[in-house]
């Protein structure tokens, strides 16, 4: 097989006529006209068909939790007791120190940075908006979405390199203990987002207990994939807030979680967890924005899941669908790229994502040949701060949503383009 | 009867005897050691029952719009097309300058503001937080909640009359036009919370088109009552964003509306309305925070409502319920306060407040009498910005919430807290 020689080891001669065979496998590729999409890590419908029971809970005449609220009306910032208990035990949360609220957790990230440009955390000594410059560490290749909220506020982002076991604590550790300019860290704890890396122990004590120079430092711990194994095991949820606690920094951790990817994307019921004081200072403030979140939601949640067991038991059917369509992913990146030595992937044991690095300087190319053959990738560089990969190396593959039959057809078409710009950067390169 | 005679007329005897009468009934009111609460728009549990056919909707299978959307799965910042031209027909706004949204649209006034403070808005020279002050114009009395968003922010407030057609628009005019660190008004137009005034065409036209010192003023029209009448007839709707485009204003107004008083009141669906270019502006950053708003639970307003006649038919069903407790505390504050002339109220046609003003000087005591006997009223000054009511006489009396039965006693006691006060302020002052 003429591919499993290394590109790099090639002769003019061989290359050459790989770059021929890659052309004319695009070629095919490109007159297939396909509408393929492999951008946003999202649900596939028959996942979302597992909560179909959803579309008509709680039910005619149940409306009142088990304190005997009326979840129809007004009023409660804090959700349902009951569902946050359930979170709580997954979470490893005390109930009393998790919220539930709507539909986005990303909205409480999003608002938890408001609350602190305009009035200061619990233990700032100014609002941020008063300080010369706020920066944040952002773990790359990370999570777009949050690395927009940061941009949209002129947040400076400092990126950090990600380990198979959490990001680099070394390099965060001595930048945080010299700067105080550095109030905040974006952090994706459990199967992360993108490369599928499982914070250690080790690197959830180093970020809960490192001396900052900011009082104020906050890890925005968005612990979004939580419950979402592909095999059976969960992994660890590490007691975050009561480790950070014990070190003496009792408010450095905002957690966050959803049902995004358990339930319904769209219709969900996210949670934020911190300690008494935080969750006081952030009710002290959405409580101007709201007159609590929806309860009936939670209440549907509620009724659906029964106990934190019926959430495993829910993610099981979800790991049916999605274990498949990953070990597919990593069945053709081995078969088609393996050999020739042109790329490197995760091997993710949870979560929604595949992280692609390419050879370096060609995964716009990449995406650039992809999208021309009507297979839609994640932008080049979203994983970065500012949407810059330095290296021009990464790709963020989402294999959730399309069927097996699509992201076999849309993997093949990546692999081919993978190949042919790494034909057409090596023969620039002679 | 001894309180047919106006209090202000009484002799010093009669003064005594009037305050023994009253002090003695109080007392009667305190023995009955009641639970009652006047205090917020809550409504009552049997409106809420009117939307019981929600808890089982969108129902098995059924989770796509007209136009083939997933509504289960993220996506979609502006809301369901269907629902939102429901709305737009009774609001008077095309669909497309309509977003519906989450379950709270004093969360989108919230971010409206927040979004103007670190962005600036659409025609704002720079950022608020870069302006020396900031200041909004607020209609008094009026919405609690609204001056809180306000004072949270430390925008400075600025008291305005309310009148029966709108508020004061000739000061409102003068003062605009003048101060350029005038950026917004808080307004209810129809049905005003808490005085029920119903803003004239005049007053609608005068604020959409009156010169403004700032570029960036805003109209917050908060639209919460427009279609909650207590009778047969709807007030008109005006078409605010069409008078101010007209008037060379296009960006002035922010629209606002949900159904919290239509379905559930912690569980439905907001709306907001604006000009082409804010609600670019809006989607620019509200799509920060969030992938879009709880689509299935505007499935559920969709189906439950089908179209707006039948919001309409459901508000009839609503009236039902509100007329006779509007009435009600009318009739008793008529036949307990009417002849002494110590109280004057308003007679709102819809919306769900009555504003009582009570003897200068004495609402305060009133509310606190009423506390000590077990009936919660709204505090004193809420109604005013900075909770301070120059002339502590407003109290603002919420009938929806309380069954008949528990108005009528609350109200009957609040007469009596309303007398004593009025006769104790008399004595002392002889």
């Amino acid at each position: 097989m003429p591919t499993q020689t290394q590109i790099g080891l090639m002769s003019h001669e061989e290359l050459r006529s790989e770059h021929e065979r890659q052309s004319a496998k695009y070629a095919q590729l490109k007159a297939e006209k396909l509408v393929l999409d492999l951008t946003r890590g999202k649900p596939a419908p028959e996942q979302l068909d597992l909560s179909a029971a959803l579309l008509s809970l709680p039910g005619d005449g149940d409306y009142r939790d088990g304190n005997g609220t009326d979840c129809r009306n007004y009023g409660g910032l804090t959700g349902l007791p009951e569902l946050r208990a359930i979170f709580g035990e997954l979470l490893g949360i005390p109930t009393s120190n998790l919220l539930a609220g709507n539909n986005a957790s990303l909205e409480i990230m999003h608002d938890l940075i408001v609350f602190s440009l305009l009035h200061g955390g619990v233990d700032s000594p100014r609002p941020w908006t008063q300080e010369p410059t706020v920066k944040f560490l952002c773990p790359s290749p990370g999570y777009d979405r949050h690395f927009a909220i940061t941009e949209s506020f002129g947040i400076e982002m400092v990126a950090i390199p990600m380990r198979h076991d959490g990001p680099d604590v070394d390099a965060i550790a001595h930048l945080v203990a010299t700067d105080p300019q550095i109030k905040g860290m974006w952090a994706v704890p459990t199967y992360s987002n993108p490369t599928g890396a499982v914070f250690s122990e080790e690197v959830v004590r180093a970020l809960a207990s490192m001396p900052t120079a900011a009082p104020d430092f906050r890890l925005f711990w968005d612990n979004a994939y939580a419950v979402h194994p592909l095999a059976d095991e969960f992994a660890p949820a590490y007691d975050i807030l009561g480790i950070a606690a014990e070190a003496g920094n009792p408010n450095r951790p905002y957690v966050f979680a959803s049902t995004s990817k358990i339930t319904f994307a769209g219709a969900g019921v996210s949670f934020f967890g911190s300690s008494d004081a935080n969750l006081a200072w952030y009710q002290s403030y959405v409580g101007k924005k709201s007159i609590g979140p929806d309860k009936v939601n939670q209440l549907r949640h509620l009724r659906f899941f029964g106990d934190a067991d019926g959430v495993r038991a829910h993610m099981a059917k979800h790991r049916e669908i999605l274990a498949p369509k990953f070990a597919l992913v990593l069945r053709i990146l081995e078969d088609r790229l393996g050999a020739s030595k042109v790329a490197s992937w995760t091997e993710p044991k949870g979560g929604y994502f595949i992280s692609l690095d390419v050879v370096e300087g060609t995964a716009k190319r990449v995406i650039g040949l992809a999208e021309d053959a009507g297979i839609a990738l994640t932008a080049a560089g979203s994983a970065f701060p500012y949407g810059t990969d330095p290296e021009d190396k990464n790709i963020r593959l989402a294999p959730s949503f399309p069927s097996i039959e699509d992201l076999e057809t849309a993997m093949d078409g990546v692999a081919t383009c993978v190949l042919l710009a790494a034909a057409e950067q090596a023969l620039d390169n002679l």
